[in-house]
C-alpha cells in the first residue's frame, strides 16, 4: 500500500517531487482498477500532473480518492445513483475544497453505494475479487487497500467507513462528530452522516487528517504503563465471529504483555437499548432528506432503499423525538464509558468480508458510535486463515482524537512486531 | 394581507377551492410585484393550477414562496449570487419537499442577500419603498408583507428571519434548532443556519409549521395568570431605539393588565458574552463551507462577503472549538433563563427598518439565539410615527415552541384590541 507519511517525507525531502507521487498513483491506478473497480471516474491525468507540480501545502504529492457523495466542481456526481447521471456540481464539498487548498491532488470519485446506504456498488475486495470490499464507502477502502491511492474521503451513518476499513484491511477513521465537515455531501440523516478518512496505516490516516485540517491529530508516542484500555463487551459481542473475537483478544493481549491496563468493559443497558435508536433517527431524517428524490425518482430506487424511505415517511414526530431524547442520553452514557479507561478495543465487524457482491456486510457493530458521535477508528493487521483482513474497532471519548489515534497506531506497531 | 388560517378554513368549508386560493395569491403577485420585487422567479402559472386542482393535504390552496437558498427541482437556484446563474437542481430541499407533499403550491423563489449573507437583493419593503425589507429572507418577509402570499420559508444564522418580519411587520418564526430540515438549503454555518417560516399573524405561522410538520404546533388558547412573561434587559437593550422599547413595553402592559405576571430578566453574563462567539463560529464554517466557491469565484463576491470569508480562513480551529464550548455552555445558560419565565420579550431588531436599500440591518438582537437555538418569533402589530413596524421578539425555552407560538399569539390579540 502508499503511505502517506512514506510520501510526504520523501516530497519533504526532495526524494521526489508531488508530480512524481501523484503519477506514481494513477500509475498504480492503470494497474488495479481493472481488477478492483474502486472508481466511477478519474479526473484528467494531465491537469492532475500540471497541478502537481505547482501544488504546495501539507498534502502536495498525495493522491486523493474523493467518495462519490461529495460534490467535485470539476467531476459529475452521481451518489451511487441513475438518478443522478449527469449531475455536475457548479463547486466543491467542503472536505474536497480543504483537500484541494491542502495541496492534495483529487484524483477521482470512488464508489459509493446507492446513497451511500446498502445497494452495492460495483468494487471487488482487493483481497479476494469474490468478497465485498464493505460499504457504503466500498471504494474509498478498496483503492487505499489495493495500494492505488495513499488517502481517501468518505462517510459513515451506520458503519460506512470501519466496516469497508474492516474487510479491506485499512485504517479508516470516523471522527468525532462534526469535527471534518458534512456540507456539499449528499445528506442520508444529518444527525448521523460522519465524513472520514482511510489510510494504509492508523499513523498514515492520521497524518493524512492532520494535514488535510491543520488540527493536531498525529499519532503520538504513547507510554503503555498509562494506557488504559477496556474491551467492550457490548450486548453483541457474541455476534462477532471465533477468529473476529480472537483478533480482539491479540490485540488486548499484545498490550497488556506490553505494558497497558486491560480490563473488560460491559456495555450499559442504556447503550445496548440507544442502537435501536439508530434506525428510527436515520430513517425519519432520510425520509426528509430523500423526499424530494422519492416523489421525483421511487422507481429508480432499490427497493432496500424505498422501503427504508417509506418506513422513515411512516414514522411520527413524536417518536423520532423519543429516539433522539435516547441519543442524547447515550451521549452522556458514551462519554462515561471513558471514565475508567482510554479506549475501547471491540470488532470493526461481525467477521470477515463476506463472499458475494451483493451486499456490503452490517454495520451491527459500528452504528452505536455513529449515533453517540465518538471517534473510532479500524486497526488493521490481522487476517482469518483464508488471508482475509479481520479489523479491530478502537472508540475514544467524544473530542479525544488524537489520544485514540495514538493509541490504536501504537496497538498496530504492537501487531508488526508480535 | 393573506392569512393561512383563512384560506384553509375556506377551502375546508367549501367556500373555495384550492385553486382559486393559489389563483388568488397569483394575482396578487402580478398586481404587488412591480413594486416590491420579492420573488427571483415565478412557477408556471397554469401548472401551478393545474396542480392545486388535484391538491390533497392540509397546506391545498396554500401559495408559498421559498428562499432562493433552497433548491427546486422546477426553478434555477441562485443562492443571491451571479456565480449560481443557470445552477438548476435535479432535487427539492427537504422543506420544499415537505410542503409539496402537504399539498402546498410553491409559487415561486424568494430573493435572498448574497449566499444569505448581508449583501442585498433587489426587495423593497412594502410598508415604503425607500426603505430596506431586512435580510437575508428579504423576499419572503415582503412578500408575505405585501399580500402577495399567505406563507414563506426562509433561513436565519444570525437574524435573517427575525428582523425581516419585524422590519415587514408580518410572524416570522425561527423553530427550535433543527426542528425543521436544513437539507438542501446551501449551507453558511451548518452549527447556525436555521430554516423558519413566515406568515401574516403569529397564529397563521403556527398552522402554516403545523400543516408542514404535522407537529402540534398550532397557537393554543392561553391562561393570562399562568404566563410568566421575562422582559430581557439584555446588555444591548439601550441599542434598540426609544420606540422599539416602548413597544416592547407595550406589550408586556397589556399582559400584565390581562392578567399575566411580567417581570424583569437580567442577562447573565455568559450570555453577553456569548454574542462575540457567534461570529467565531459562523466565520470559520462558512470558511469551510464556501471554501469551492471562494477558491473559484472569489471574484465574483462582494467585498464583504469575501473579506468574511477570508476571515473566517484565517480562524484556528482551537478558536473555532473555544468558540464552540462558549456556545454549549450558553446553550445551557439559555435553558436556566425559563426556570422563572415561559417566555421572555425583547426587540425584533434595533428599530424600525432603516432608510435605504444599501444595507438590511443588522442582527445584534438575534445572533444570539441562532448560537443558543431557541425558538424565537417576531410578533407584529406596532408601527413608528411613520407607519414602519416594530417587532417584538418572543423567545421561549428550546424545544417549547408551541408554548411560544401560544403565548405570541395571545400577545398579538392583545394589540389588536388594544
Amino acid at each position: 500500500m502508499q503511505s502517506v507519511i512514506s510520501i510526504l517525507a520523501d516530497v519533504r525531502a526532495g526524494k521526489r517531487t508531488a508530480r512524481e507521487a501523484v503519477e506514481a498513483s494513477l500509475d498504480a491506478i492503470a494497474a488495479r482498477e481493472p481488477d478492483v473497480l474502486a472508481f466511477e471516474r478519474t479526473a484528467d491525468r494531465a491537469t492532475l500532473l500540471h497541478q502537481a507540480e505547482t501544488a504546495t501545502g501539507p498534502l502536495a504529492g498525495i493522491a486523493i480518492g474523493v467518495k462519490d457523495i461529495f460534490d467535485t466542481f470539476d467531476m459529475e456526481t452521481r451518489y451511487g445513483t441513475p438518478i443522478y447521471a449527469g449531475n455536475q456540481p457548479k463547486s466543491d464539498a467542503a472536505i474536497v475544497a480543504m483537500a484541494r487548498r491542502a495541496g492534495g491532488a483529487i484524483v477521482g470519485k470512488t464508489v459509493t453505494t446507492e446513497f451511500a446506504y446498502f445497494t452495492p456498488g460495483k468494487t471487488r475486495n482487493p483481497h479476494d475479487p469474490a468478497h465485498t470490499p464493505g460499504g457504503s464507502s466500498s471504494g474509498s477502502a478498496a483503492a487505499v487497500a489495493a495500494g492505488m491511492i495513499p488517502a481517501a474521503i468518505g462517510t459513515q451513518t451506520g458503519g460506512s467507513i470501519i466496516r469497508p476499513a474492516s474487510f479491506c484491511g485499512v485504517a479508516g477513521y470516523k471522527p468525532s462528530f462534526r469535527l471534518l465537515p458534512a456540507t456539499g455531501m449528499k445528506t442520508f440523516s444529518w444527525s448521523l452522516d460522519t465524513v472520514g478518512l482511510f489510510a494504509a496505516s492508523v499513523a498514515d490516516v492520521a497524518a493524512f487528517a492532520t494535514a488535510l485540517t491543520g488540527r493536531p491529530l498525529e499519532a503520538e508516542p504513547v507510554e503503555p504503563a498509562s494506557l488504559r484500555i477496556g474491551i467492550y463487551r457490548s450486548a453483541i459481542w457474541n455476534d462477532a465471529s471465533q477468529d473476529m473475537r480472537a483478533a480482539v483478544q491479540t490485540i488486548a493481549a499484545l498490550a497488556a504483555d506490553a505494558g497497558a491496563t486491560v480490563m473488560d468493559v460491559t456495555e450499559p443497558d442504556l447503550l445496548a437499548a440507544a442502537r435501536e435508536a439508530h434506525a428510527t433517527i436515520q430513517n425519519y431524517e432520510a425520509g426528509l432528506a430523500l423526499a424530494g428524490d422519492l416523489a421525483l425518482n421511487e422507481s429508480r430506487m432499490s427497493a432496500k432503499l424505498r422501503e427504508t424511505l417509506l418506513e422513515g415517511t411512516a414514522i411520527a414526530p413524536s417518536e423520532y423525538d423519543a429516539a433522539r431524547r435516547i441519543a442524547r442520553h447515550a451521549r452522556h452514557a458514551a462519554t462515561e464509558l471513558f471514565s475508567d479507561v482510554d479506549i475501547l478495543i471491540k470488532p470493526s465487524a461481525p467477521g470477515a468480508a463476506p463472499k458475494g457482491l451483493e451486499t456490503t456486510g452490517v454495520p451491527t457493530f459500528n452504528k452505536l458510535w455513529s449515533l453517540a458521535g465518538n471517534p473510532c477508528v479500524n486497526v488493521p493487521g490481522i487476517a482469518d486463515a483464508h488471508g482475509l483482513p479481520l479489523g479491530v474497532q478502537v472508540v475514544a471519548r467524544f473530542g479525544q482524537d488524537q489520544r485514540m489515534l495514538s493509541a490504536a497506531a501504537w496497538l498496530q506497531s504492537l501487531l508488526r512486531a508480535g
